[in-house]
């Protein structure tokens, strides 16, 4: 349940409740701050997949579950606050590739959320055992959630 | 014990060990990660400071929670690994402030590193108990770690 609720701040819920915790934020800094926790995160995700997945790098189990962690923590910390209004088009770090969509298909994005939340939150759960197995199936759903999301709200 | 080791990997042992998790990391790579890193937890901070330290927003124990376990995994995720030989110069997300000195004093880096970790961690634990107090004392330990690092390792 708290799972689901964390999904829902991301998503929807955000749009009133968790903007009060960043009232002040600005367009641009909200824009910036959304790009460096994707960007975080596809540091981490590049760390699993390079030695879970592709093997290019030896397994270390501790890495992986720190990288899982970085992944989960950003997943769950209410980023449906840094879409705030304006923040549709502008300039962060880079210029925002977000679609007007995901301002107005709330339900849509409430289910792509709760989706990549669950998903991160189960490769947290697979990276602390240390199943390497278990590890990369969670990593390909939390892979599809990120997928969904961009090929609904993100420009090419 | 763990904390002291996760500290070493951000440090110093990093240059050596992590780098095998992302050896393929360009330096303009590895800037553009870390700036994010850093980027996301300041927001993060912010929202800390928002509602324990200034009360400008009203206190929610789990955003906050939310908000330092953020803090603690990107601390623990060895980002000593996103200092690689070529990056002390260069640009990511922007033009990186790092010294020089960051890649030579090991011993001082180590020291600063383990500030911070150990800073991270006990934020997060003080935010999981919801005690405002606690929250605040270990938040302005997070801050002195972050200046600590940014006075003798970052060009102003």
């Amino acid at each position: 349940m708290k799972k689901l609720l964390a999904g829902a701040v991301f998503g929807v819920a955000a749009l009133s409740i968790a903007t009060a915790a960043v009232a002040q934020t600005k367009p641009e800094d909200a824009i910036k701050f959304r790009q460096a926790g994707y960007a975080f995160m596809a540091w981490n995700m590049g760390k699993i997949k390079a030695q879970v997945v592709d093997g290019a790098v030896p397994y270390n189990k501790d890495q992986v579950a720190a990288a899982a962690s970085v992944i989960a923590a950003v997943a769950n910390s209410g980023m449906g606050a840094l879409y705030p209004a304006g923040s549709d088009k502008g300039s962060g770090f880079h210029e925002t590739k977000v679609k007007g969509e995901f301002f107005t298909d709330g339900e849509g994005v409430a289910k792509v959320a709760v989706s990549f939340n669950k998903a991160a939150n189960d490769l947290a759960a697979a990276a602390a055992t240390g199943d390497q197995g278990a590890i990369k199936a969670a990593f390909g759903e939390v892979g599809k959630a990120c997928k969904a999301c961009h090929d609904s709200y993100r420009a090419k």
